[in-house]
């Protein structure tokens, strides 16, 4: 079996160190695959080994890697000890980091055509199998994509016009590329539907968005026994405090509107639409790549009886999302390999606002990623 | 289609008093049926009608059952016009009460037969279809039953001696008098494997044990996604502060083993065994009828990293079992109907330690319930 | 000693409707004196007795004060028993309750004069030693007054200008009438200059501002532990979850901007300036007359190590005020006896933003309050 | 000045290494005095300098401090580079750490003279002022002294009999040996009558016991708050999760039974006698370090409303300690430098179980140290 590229948008941020360090560590035998939802003992399927993952991606900062992976150690995220242990690994990755798309400074056809191109070099010079891009750079604020047409987005491209966000213009690279893609932030990524007509058009496959890794996953769990005990829930109110270039990011009030509307549909999902209670996200310098959510629920039970209930979650986002980064590149590369095109509503168990489904319910998404899984091995390899 | 009989062995309790009060509120559509998992809309099967059931039952204290209700108001768990409103029906289920077992006074021979002589009355009176035993009494103490085979315990029986723990008694009576059982309590009940072989011999299904209404309910929702998610659980700590007759009952060390015991099943039943913590039990006058229980948990992801999550439950307890009560009696007697003997596995979803079964995992067990229920729409009635 | 009024803006409101039943339930020895500071065994001074108070008000809505009563009792705020066996009380204090002051029915002018006139008719018809003005209406929006000299005032209003914030212009009348004020929220009141410079002419004295009673509370308690110990506290955030009145109130941003910057004021006032954190207020319906506070606070201890604490408070916001604003009712109107004019910097301890002192630590606060009142027992009358 | 001595029995325990290698990194200037109360910058009075300290100590275990500075960087208590560039100070008190008492090897008496000689040994060849013995070693059941007299107690020790817990006998070698004793754990120590005698007739002073660092500080800051509002608190319970060396000492009942005392006194001794609840201590090895509290507070305020408030404290034990321990040895040393003899009463800010003391409000006991450390700068050193 010929290996398997992941190719990162937001190659130098925190969840792409993680990722990279990770693979490494995990694939060479050093650290157990905890977190990896596809390495777990029962389940099923035969994904492509995690040592033979090859790193490359697009960021628009030029800390090195290495230093990253320093500050994420300091950190706590990464053990001391696999910096330096795993150097090569990690500058091999380095050595596959090409410049991102900043608006501006070239057309988006332009952009298109660079971005596709380092990821076909980047195919080719590893002589992958295939290349799955994941989007794990910064959260962009909601944006509209003006044209429901492949034909006429593509014209306006053509045209000289820059009508996508990033990160769609990042799946519209992927997808010229021939590339499965992976939207892990909430930004629109491959949403627009002439997006999904290209996707199609390519054969590609594509899921999204907004990796659930934290208060959203719990909401998942948990939402369900309220319905199933039929307990009427009222209100359901969190607060976020997060730290790290994600807190950073998202302490822009544009930023955070996109992740505030993934992290409210879990719970209206599951229970029906009228639960009270906003969900807010505070950046907090001090708690570094560490997230704290609490949340609190009010909810009604026989005769009327008012009861609460409050968790406190306290984890450290990006080794909750790496791993996921590298079940979900394993899964669509494979998926991709047995002929899937388009939305894959199967990775839902993986997102906050899952793409081509409406099913939140946790062990719902769980059973049919399972089921994906499963069937996948049967497939023929293409 | 005749009445069904539901024989609360507590039947002056507060899970029993809610149940009667509950029953019938919901039942003449006073209030709505929040907390019966078999009213929710979507739930399937054809059960007894909530208003068809007919309350009795054993208790060894006098508290008429307007008081008991009162105090219930009074502690915020019975809204304040009910008692008055549905004072009939509370007078009904009151002409229906037997002096309970207590130790010493009688042989358990002769208390099985006046048990049994009880609840056979009560389902003559009434010409009801069938009647089931429903223990809501107080938690016991553990104790070990020296008979594994039904015509040793009778032998025992027969020559006089006293070898049940008082809830075995009643589960004796209740199989001999040809009805169903549920043991919402940890008490053993049911368990002895001769009362197994009574059950199955004289037709009867039953099913137990410990009603899953609070810590353990959020335990068994939460566990399966660190499972799935391959996050390594390495201690579940828990506490829970209680009120009420229960909380008294339980600052008894000897019938909280017993309970303990129920609520540690939960997690390493889903995740296997070594898992460090312990759940503590503390009786804290001033919470009155509700429940507080926090827990802690530590797990580990990605590279080793250590992360947490805790969750503060605040319940009222009896509001959260009596719509159980309703729900368990109503599907035994179906079940019953439909010719099932022995042990349900299948309503493992209501219980902390549910008998005939392992599987802790909420969802499962919610599955596992619905396609029971639906299967029993489709069973002929006998 | 004669009685002393107690005039309440916002007197159909929550913390009203409490105050007044509660002082007639404790008054008449009918429940005990718990929550009211000055009512403890050991605490210092000889106030008017909580019996002699009398009632009256302003509101600017007619929902009887019975109703209001029931409401609070529905709620769970007042036992069941009291509204219907202080009728009689109550009815009192709804005989004195008139029009409030709504903007633009009247010039500022003659609304002024309109509501003193209210307030000496008030203490003329019950022959009260003097009365104290308590506003517990609804939040206002932060206001800038734009005179700070008394005369400049006085000139505008005259003028038929209307230059004041509601809860000003109920100062303004109160100091006119030769009363007391008390600003028990965090609207403006008092805190123009030319309003203090009116209270020290007419001779009377004042205090604010919005009552300390909840998240602030602890943090005023817990704050100087931190400090004591020469623990750095990097960042202190929260939210506070409430339903009822204020809740609905708070809904408004503008209102809740008032509040937050109270709120916010304590841990900076202890702990110096730079702890970062945002501090949200959110309206959920469900609460009703109960608050919910999550605070989460970091900190560095020796050898920079990071530490975290939470706390979560629920309380009955109604509850907790209603016997601060009878404390201080009594305390304003002994320091008024005792000569006392302009701001009371000593009754700090009551309030999220202390008026006329820095000092928010709430042990600081409590010892100077506990001096005051026993300074005052020395004061002669007048 | 001449240096001060700190012996420290548990020498190579957490606390103990992390004072060590504290006060080099302080005392240095390479790290802020966090933590350190008498460090703050307004706290006043001259105390030795923390650089001017020199460490020895006992322990019964050998592991190489070098080690256990390690260890401690590992878990994240101590920063990463200073168990290397402070090598030189964990040598120098490496080199002066002598083998601890362990019963039964030798007589009481004969290890006394042993343990004494240790320390003035140190005294001698460090030319040090004065040495301050503070015992951080594990905590030992609770035991009777059945000696109230020196004299009684001294005749037995001659005649050959062990009838000292571990920790008085190190407290008479330090009496004996002319040095100043802090009991930093719950163990009995300096508190049997017998040893007050020896120690005002040796002239020295001694402080104690069990800092207080964590769940009992913060209780110690809230208590006082309910109390100061006429709240009135019916129950307070409590569980602590805590790993480490201490952890697995309370694992064990009996040294937990010292613990649970000492933990439980701060609230009754603030607020009286009767307030409901337990405190638990488990140990969950995976927390290593780090403790994490969890109280929940029950409380009935006016009108007989019931409201609960919950506190999470997840805090490094040793990094809380290690600070009070240099903090209680330089006041230690100055009070005896300033004459004082006997109990210091007026250090029971730092201690859940002050000696000397029924004082438990935090700021009152702030206060009452801020006055002890003014006065002792105008005292003379002798
Ligand atoms: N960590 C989690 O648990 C989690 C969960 C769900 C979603 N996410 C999302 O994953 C993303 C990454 O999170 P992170 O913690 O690694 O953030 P980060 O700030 O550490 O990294 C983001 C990286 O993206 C780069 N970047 C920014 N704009 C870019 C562009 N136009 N092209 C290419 N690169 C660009 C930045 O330079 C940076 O290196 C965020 O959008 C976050 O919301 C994370
Ligand atoms: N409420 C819940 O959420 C929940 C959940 C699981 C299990 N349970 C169990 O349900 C039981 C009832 O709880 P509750 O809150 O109603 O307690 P309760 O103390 O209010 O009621 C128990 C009743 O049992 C009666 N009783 C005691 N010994 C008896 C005997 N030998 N025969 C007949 N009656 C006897 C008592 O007199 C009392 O009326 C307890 O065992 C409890 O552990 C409750
Ligand atoms: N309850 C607490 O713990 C607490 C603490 C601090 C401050 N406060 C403040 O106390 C105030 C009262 O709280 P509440 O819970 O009773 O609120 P509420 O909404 O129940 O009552 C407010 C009352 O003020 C009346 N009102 C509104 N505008 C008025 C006007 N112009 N003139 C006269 N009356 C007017 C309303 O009609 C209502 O009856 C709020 O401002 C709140 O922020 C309350
Ligand atoms: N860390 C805190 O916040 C805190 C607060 C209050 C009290 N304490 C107490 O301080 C003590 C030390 O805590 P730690 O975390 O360092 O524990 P630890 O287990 O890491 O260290 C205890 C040390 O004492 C040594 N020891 C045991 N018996 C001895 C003996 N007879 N003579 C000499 N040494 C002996 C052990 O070998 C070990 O090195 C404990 O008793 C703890 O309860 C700690
Ligand atoms: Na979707
Ligand atoms: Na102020």
């Amino acid at each position: 079996m010929r290996s398997i590229g992941v190719w990162l948008v937001g190659a130098r941020g925190s969840v792409a160190t993680t990722a990279v360090v990770g693979a490494a560590a995990v694939g060479s035998g050093t650290l157990p695959a905890r977190g990896c939802v596809t390495e777990a003992p029962d389940f099923p399927g035969d994904l492509p080994h995690l040592g033979d993952l090859v790193f490359g991606g697009h960021d628009i900062v030029e800390t090195p890697l290495r230093k990253r992976a320093e500050q994420l150690s300091e950190a706590g995220v990464v053990p001391r000890a696999l910096p330096a242990l795993l150097a090569r690994e990690i500058d091999a990755a380095e050595a596959e980091i090409r410049p991102g798309y900043v608006p501006g400074g070239e057309t988006q056809q332009a952009a298109a055509e660079r971005l596709a191109a380092d990821i076909t070099g980047f195919r080719d010079r590893h002589g992958l199998a295939r290349v799955v891009v994941v989007n794990v750079s910064s959260t962009e604020a909601p944006a509209e994509v003006p044209f429901d047409r492949l034909a006429d987005l593509e014209a306006a491209l053509a045209a000289g016009r820059d009508v996508l966000p990033g990160s769609s213009l990042y799946a519209y690279a992927a997808f010229r590329a021939g590339c499965g893609y992976v939207e892990f932030t909430p930004s629109p990524g491959p949403t627009p539907p002439a997006l999904d007509e290209l996707a199609r058009r390519e054969g590609v496959p594509y899921a999204g968005r907004d990796g659930k890794t934290g208060e959203t996953l719990v909401k998942s769990a948990l939402a369900p026994m309220f319905g199933g005990r039929a307990l009427r829930v009222h209100s359901w109110s969190g607060i976020n405090l997060l730290g790290g270039g994600d807190g950073a990011t998202l302490a822009d009030p544009a930023a955070r509107a996109s992740k505030t509307v993934s992290k409210e549909r879990a719970v209206t999902g599951i229970l029906g639409g009228d639960v009270d209670g906003q969900t807010h996200i505070d950046y907090v310098p001090d708690l570094g790549e560490w997230k704290t959510a609490w949340d609190h629920v009010t909810f009604e039970g026989f005769l009327g009886v008012r009861m609460t209930m409050q968790f406190t979650w306290q984890g450290c986002d990006s080794a909750l999302a790496a791993p996921l980064v590298l079940d979900l590149a394993r899964l669509v590369a494979r998926a991709h390999e047995a002929g899937r095109r388009g939305v894959l509503p199967e990775l839902g168990y993986f997102f906050k606002d899952p793409l081509g489904t409406d099913e939140h319910d946790l062990s719902a998404q769980y059973a049919r990623l399972r089921a994906f899984a499963a069937g996948l091995t049967a497939e023929p390899r293409r």
